[in-house]
């Protein structure tokens, strides 16, 4: 833990899964409804710092997450990424994309090609409690 | 296997490795040496479109990518994406972040914020011999 590094700090976002080892947040995006990102708890910088078995269950909790978020707002596709430059704290993004979202081919990291459509944004959020429930239904699988 | 696609159609790089499932291949970009691909070849497009031993699979040799990167280039942060919104066909980047490279810290896909300096440029591409030899151990050890 260290007091410079947010995710040390701080949730990051409304919490829908919790272990010992990781955590599941809602990401307040009002462009990118259901982006999740699961974090571990400690502050490690790569996944190669993480023993196998840790890699491996990061992993299968990122997993469960592309499929409670396919299942529930059947996204064109979805994008994964562990970047971690500005806070180099292991994080996984699980971004849900549409054809229509902000921008859309490009990651959403490049600049915007659109301004998302209002209704199309309220659609996808009111998926957020079928999210909620799909992703503790699959967690509560073990 | 379709017609329209690109990691269909080509190896996607200079192959470092190709058994049965999937290959790895450095790409060839003047920003990024060490810039690394892992393709699965068949024509997937969601990590959970693959079944559990395959996805595992996948990320094991993203992870001996990322091994071998940190080996031999050293860099200050490793990017893992799966992102495939232009081609959807399964690929993870396993990228080598510097602090001075062009996007630093922003991910490679945001604006760049600076021109690379041609020596370190070169400096880095010093270590691909190294980094081809890494990757050839990492994966003979099975």
């Amino acid at each position: 833990m260290t007091a410079a590094c947010e995710l040390c700090q701080d949730t990051g976002g409304e919490e829908l899964y919790r272990d010992h080892q990781l955590r599941v947040v809602l990401v307040d995006d009002a462009q990118y409804p259901g982006f999740c990102r699961v974090i571990w708890h400690a502050h490690v910088k790569e996944m190669t710092d993480l023993l196998p078995a840790s890699r491996s269950a990061m992993m299968q909790m990122v997993m469960k997450v592309e499929s409670a978020l396919r299942e529930t707002l059947n996204p064109d596709k979805i994008n994964l990424a562990s970047l971690g430059n500005m806070t180099p704290h292991l994080q996984w993004h699980v971004i849900p994309r549409f054809r229509d979202d902000a921008h859309f081919p490009a990651p959403v990291w490049a600049a915007a090609q659109r301004q998302p459509d209002a209704g199309a944004l309220a659609a996808r959020a009111s998926h957020l409690a079928a999210l909620r429930a799909a992703l503790a239904r699959a967690t509560s699988e073990d």
